[in-house]
């Protein structure tokens, strides 16, 4: 055994337990967003895109959004196992020469002692593993990052909607509740994109064995696994400890005319006129909701009297697809944890 | 459906003939590396760790190394796939609310239709899949450009155990043979590592739509695709015209004493003395054979005469499992190609 | 002249113009950003920190930090064009020999005709300041994204203290104001910052001509040179064209109680009262302001009479240097385009 | 103060002190790298472009190129001081409002007190000098990088043009001399390269304070300051004990019927005879000096006698500017440390 044999293997052991513990992480994390995409499944706040309101979803499909990748990043984690957790042992150039014809068979049942897989060659200069399960953690903690975003913008002053467990604190401005773990989450994320890519650029690995590029391995990996063993941490905290406020949520989607209406307006107008029409109609009462701040509902019942439009344009009615997808999450999360 | 529907939908389409020419081209490099790693299963040439000789490995088993990578890229074609292509149509806010109850059925229709996978759900938000597929991107790249990278080193002046079907040349010097195409090769998998920092990077995707990471992906995607295109093509060229030299390999073996041998004269004397002391002979040996350019196979017959060193150590003998190594990633390219 | 000192000179020629255009373009958009900072420098609006209203700050000043660093960037041309605009002419390997002892002459007589400057010397392989130039693009790009950061979150809706000139639609919700323009910036900043990585790394330059690092710097530069004149441009028509909403700003700082006043409160109080409970007295109100919805001055007239605290806390009242450093910046915005 | 003010003065005070080691360890490897061009100005070696012998350069001038982009370094540091070196104290929306009409001068004797610039204002969101000091240690860790890699390829077997003082070994090969300094040094390079593209994107500042933003710089810098200041001290190190080897660069320059000599052959036959000829003739016998193994000085003498080819093609007549660059840079960077 050469030196990168015993290395690499210490390696692999090392992180065969680093898994582990992010699989238990991981399913914290998602039996936690299962509970609060389930319980919100139905609960209306406003979808934005741009930063716009665009039409109404729900608080339980956007925390199926955060734990969707996630799901995935868990179902991955046999994969990634599969690939990484092999034994290293091919001696000094990659052929295993001193240990003539026993090599592979000496191989074989180092694999089998230390319980890892017998790659059946030489991975020295191949650190496509290493590589992929760089792009695990950083799909990992981009996945946990997203969830940050959302939270960085959904507890803003004069946004409100959630409310974070725990947050930080200034002596002189009590108001503030400064979303501290939201923060990490994205600085997490972020720093361990850009490690990846030293960890990516190392699988030009030169030769047989390339010192350069190996030890940028080094370099790289142990501060993508703390970030993700961190990121899940808190990621998992987070979910457990966040309330939504439904009259915030409400009271943004009903602020200036509640314009996420005026989709389903247009749409609800187009069954009884020509759609472009129906387009104008809906589009000229937006404005004038949003100018003069009265419910497009009520001004739908003026204009266009003869249906329910409270009931028609309430937010309730126009979630769509989000309950649903909100609910399969959490059954998806669920049965993980289950099994 | 909402814009973004039309063009992540248009994005997988492309994509999907991308991968039918990724898969071709991928598959002619692999039969172009299983043809020379099959021809130089046993083709001695010095293994080389932080660019000094260590032992010998064979053409063929580097050229697997070349190719072992590209393999598993091949395998994992089937998963991006599977991941990638979806369907996308979740209207505005990604509820797909506009299509009221039928929005699942009319999803899974145009499914159908365009023969992509239908998600179930709003990939608006979750960009994990593109990622993904950006990560299998760029391990396609680095795999090429460890080619690169190895067949840079071994074209070098003074090395010479490689010359390229195709080279740049110098008006004033004639001797030039420049490794361009392995130059470039290089170059396309760094380029392709730095974009995919910030493909990965717009995974952090705010909301239900956000516009700055949508757009982030639209400059790098193209630039990573195209690099990858060109890879393929350039890496499948190379190694259907490259030729190793032989004699070059077994001079430069042969040189400063045959340095590559000492370890096998070292693990062969440790049978008849304790190791200890069989190092320590074999390094003598060594250090003597260094300064004089006398083959240490002839020192050994010297100093420990009754065995055929030049036998035990010719570098043939000294493989290992190199040449199984190159024949077994041969046999499992060619069996992809005739699949 | 060998190939690499045609177009390496040629990069160089054409990196002048491109300069040229950056300095315009820069200029036009510090001049657009000075009259903005000056026109609303004492515009009050809400400083927010962590998403959260901290103190009051004003419009102007928040121009200012866009503008700061773009200041910054164009005091640095001239250090750029110092470093950069060096013609190349070092022949095969970078010694110049085959001019013998006219060489350096040739070379400063080229440099002249030129108007380039004359290195004395070969950068064939030190790329600093290629890399040095690429770090100019990235910090460029950058202080214009932060500017499209800052705009993504003031348009956002229920926020609406800024509306653009420009900006995307919806056909069926007329509501949209999308910020595409700020989009773009960002996504501009993050792509530069993307490929920035693969150009510092180009600067690994091997021995006297490295083809890998030099193809890599290709691939890198036109990306970053299209980005960063594209943010430019962009970056001065939306200064140019946006307007801040005063209502809408004001608004924001009187509601939930007006939090941005707490801070000047507690210092008030601590005035006639320890510190310790001048902010407990602060605290108290603020909270019950947030509560109640009762502004802050009023609670405190009620509690701490004998004051005028509507104005003492009016946002007017709060801005400290906030107008002075507008107003500084404006200044020395302007005189760069007077001079 | 604002924590920020408190955390940012604090950063700025230890990287005053960590600027200060840099100088040191700068100077020191300056120093070394001035006696090492200095000694060998006029060693002859082969000049590798795309790792095929070009033309003579001298061993000087390849350390010219290592330390020329080291000087430049160390001429910006006063530009990075100029730059960072700023106490901030701006209050908790960057305002100075709790100050009044006292904060600026309360700055500007607080920075005068700590020997820090005042910098007129707030810097709480525009990280731009921090940015800059990112690309400072980012060029710097290349810098030595390109050194890294240069020795990777010198020290190589075949190759063996430079021994290091310092190197990794093996128990069972004991020829083996493996360059882990350069290894390293390059490996440092690659991850501050990546880890400067975190800190880099963290410019894009949001409002008045981004704590995500912020968070990222605390992840990235640590890395970016260790790796530098071990890359300073390794490269000083590395520089102050490596020796080259004049007859291993002889010898390669003399192999293979000398074709470093081409260029200058051709050249001089187009003293006498129409240049496309010159090049015919020289390539002529460059291919059959090739062939042979005879010198090409050898066939010139027969091929076209009358001239003293064995003077005239030898290497040291054909180092050009080679040695002046080495001594200019050597007396450059003298000039700093006797300053």
């Amino acid at each position: 055994a050469t030196s990168q044999d015993i290395l690499d293997t210490a390696l692999v052991l090392r992180l065969r337990r680093v898994l582990e513990t992010y699989e238990t992480r991981l399913t914290a994390c998602l039996t936690a967003l299962a509970d609060l995409a389930d319980t919100h499944a139905g609960l209306s706040m406003a979808g934005r895109t741009y930063g716009q309101i665009a039409t109404p979803t729900s608080f339980g499909a956007v925390v199926a959004s955060w734990g969707g990748p996630l799901l995935g990043q868990h179902a991955k984690l046999s994969l990634v196992r599969e690939e990484l957790l092999h034994v290293s042992l091919s001696g000094a150039a990659g052929t295993l020469a001193a240990m003539g014809e026993a090599g592979p068979q000496v191989r074989a049942g180092l694999a089998d002692a230390l319980g890892l897989k017998d790659p059946g060659g030489s991975w020295h200069a191949t650190r496509d593993t290493v590589a992929g399960f760089g792009a695990w953690l950083t799909s990992t903690c981009t996945a946990l990052g997203k969830m940050g975003e959302d939270l960085l913008l959904l507890t803003q002053s004069g946004i409100g909607e959630v409310a974070l467990g725990s947050t930080g604190g200034s002596s002189t401005m009590p108001q503030k509740a400064n979303p501290v773990g939201p923060s990490l989450l994205v600085a997490l994320a972020r720093h361990t994109v850009a490690v990846n890519t030293g960890l990516q650029g190392a699988a030009l690995h030169r030769q047989e064995r390339d010192g350069a590029a190996w030890i940028t391995e080094w370099l790289a990996l142990p501060q993508m696994c703390l970030a993700t063993g961190r990121a899940l941490t808190l990621g998992a905290e987070i979910a457990a400890s966040l309330s939504p406020h439904p009259d915030r949520m409400a009271a943004n989607l009903a602020a200036d005319g509640m314009p996420a209406a005026t989709e389903a307006l247009s749409f609800a107008l187009a069954t009884t006129m020509p759609r472009p029409e129906a387009q104008a109609a809906a589009a000229a009462l937006a404005r004038e909701a949003a100018e003069t701040g009265t419910p497009l509902p009520d001004l739908a019942n003026r204009a266009h009297p003869g249906r329910d439009w409270s009931k028609l344009l309430a937010p309730a009615n126009l979630l769509g697809q989000a309950p649903a997808e909100a609910r399969a999450f959490a059954a998806a999360a669920r049965a993980l944890s289950s099994s």
